[in-house]
């Protein structure tokens, strides 16, 4: 095992950047109950150090899982470009409308970046509840309330790339560095 | 809410008749620390009442983690042909040397269609593990003991098409019957 500076970082720009710039990925959470639940969602970018992000309606699901108590979350990006898969895992966190800086900022940035069609969503029931018949907002300027931003602390990935031969390697976090170990595909 | 014969089949068969047969598809679990994974596999095929299945070495994670007190397993299907998003979730059930039919006949004829470079794995050192120089065996005629299908008894879907405007619906398994909902997207 060796230590490295987010060694999994720039293979996973790397790999980003021969694909396309906003990939859509597969989070995982877990319920109360202790059921597995995923679902895609399109990976907006990653915070100087590493943090991948993505936004989201507070009133979701997968918002309703990231409590204290179990702040789990999972993430696969494949990119088929180069046939290669990153798993990261870590802890996943919500910025809304209290957020500090740098997520402010980021949050501020995603909203203005959005079309009205997008914004809408935000302003109307919420998702995954019996449907209801939204209504049209007065203004779609500022984000409201149910606008957040997740932010996945990364502390384990898995990557794996398809042969032949098959590679496959894990980087794991341990305190400030990080352990890298090649693994059977 | 309408009573209905698994109604979800129908629409997934013909998703993914319009892109690929055999889709790369999501799975997630939860580990014993209660740990959200996910990873990619191969969707095989859907046995005749639905039950979606692949298979996988019984060395691997995701089969440590579906034991009898957490056999739960979910399921994503992206279809891109035709913007929808299948979300299945239930009971995932390991199929492997013990098998009865219908999944021993199964468990034999996926086998069968391997290919001797995709069968090598089975016989070699455990997935995900530290890396070892695989040994060549003597004979890729019989599935090993590793090789396993695994079975998703699945008791909830959740739809998605992107539109505009996106559409969502749920579909329940009560008993016999299944529930279905328009929700919100």
């Amino acid at each position: 095992m060796t230590p490295q500076p987010t060694p999994w970082l720039e293979p996973f720009e790397r790999a980003m950047s021969r694909d396309r710039p906003n990939p859509r990925v597969q989070v995982a959470t877990v319920s109360p109950d202790g059921l597995p639940t995923l679902r895609t969602v399109v990976l907006r970018g990653l915070l100087g150090d590493g943090t991948p992000w993505f936004h989201t309606d507070a009133r979701s699901r997968k918002v309703d899982h990231l409590d204290s108590e179990r702040p789990h979350l999972a993430m696969l990006a494949w990119f088929e470009a180069t046939q290669q898969q990153f798993r990261l895992t870590g802890r996943g966190v919500v910025h809304g409308e209290g957020a500090t800086e740098p997520w402010a900022a980021v949050r501020r940035s995603a909203w203005s970046r959005l079309t009205p069609e997008n914004r809408l969503p935000f302003f109307g029931p919420p998702p995954g509840r019996r449907y209801v018949e939204p209504v049209e907002p007065s203004s779609l300027e500022a984000p409201p309330q149910p606008f957040v931003v997740v932010a996945l602390e990364v502390d384990e990935v898995d990557w794996l790339r398809l042969g032949p031969p098959h590679q496959r390697a894990s980087f794991r976090k341990v305190g400030a560095t990080w352990l890298v170990q090649q693994l059977t595909p």
